[in-house]
């Protein structure tokens, strides 16, 4: 099947934020999403923006059952690592259900890791979860490394009145 | 101890480097540092900055036995998450050890942890090693959480060769 991977634009917002429900939802947790399209406009297509991303689109004839031709995305940003430097964390990488088997979600790794490379990345960082086999083993087999399970790394995680007395400095 | 917190400049880049090398020593990865006072320099102080940093101060009659007066440092930078929008996320997180128990630990992660609201953060990330317990307790105590072990998030990491075939797409 013919596809396109190519930057996400303002326009592409509104399928953007109806695949992070899909992916949270395939996650088990679209109670937790609180981004809608508006904070995705916003957050990463105004000046210093948060996030970039990028699309995967399919031809009008090989739309999905429900109509749409933007059928995958990925976002991403640039972070640092204070021993390596430069690297690109890839937020998200979604393919819908029924255009998978077909390369896309390679083909959005593959581009993240180019664009991550041309602005001078040595490393691509992303998170998964330890029950989502497939993904997983999808990522090993990229050659990619486990480095919680490898060296113990564990994220940590600040919100809400936590973060607001931290804030303060009064815990 | 009197002591200040203070956004980093380009003529900080060297204690940070040298305290970046005592933080990975302490690590045990000090093989790993791949970064120069003038990567950091590059990175951080130029346009569209890799990173942000902030620096603890003490007065020069508080000096180390070394003679620095700067004594701590936390590097800093803005991510997204595509369920809860922006975030900063705290790289590193160090005071020199003869200048711990003074609560500048705390001050440093306050000043991040304002910073952070201040852009529009509803979450505060980092990550810990298993094995440094006294950290991992630290960061409880502020209401943080472990996302490793209670949700299974894991870390996982792309680089060298790996990285060149995922942007080649020959994988």
């Amino acid at each position: 099947m013919d596809f396109t991977i190519r930057a996400a634009t303002l326009e592409d917002c509104k399928d953007i934020s109806r695949m992070i429900l899909e992916l949270a939802e395939y996650e088990k947790v679209s109670d937790q999403v609180k981004i809608t399209q508006r904070d995705l406009e916003q957050d990463g297509f105004s000046k210093n923006p948060f996030f970039h991303g990028i699309i995967a689109e399919v031809p009008e004839h090989h739309k999905s059952r429900e109509g749409h031709t933007k059928v995958g995305y990925s976002l991403y940003f640039y972070t640092y690592s204070s021993w390596k430097g430069r690297a690109v964390y890839m937020e998200d990488l979604y393919v819908m259900p029924e255009f998978r088997g077909k390369d896309m979600g390679k083909a959005l790794m593959s581009k993240v890791s180019q664009l991550g490379l041309a602005a001078g990345c040595t490393q691509l960082n992303f998170t998964v979860l330890d029950w989502n086999k497939s993904s997983l083993d999808f990522y090993l087999k990229q050659g990619c490394w486990d480095v919680t399970s490898d060296l113990g790394y564990h994220c940590m995680h600040c919100e809400g009145d936590a973060l607001e007395h931290l804030a303060q400095g009064d815990l």
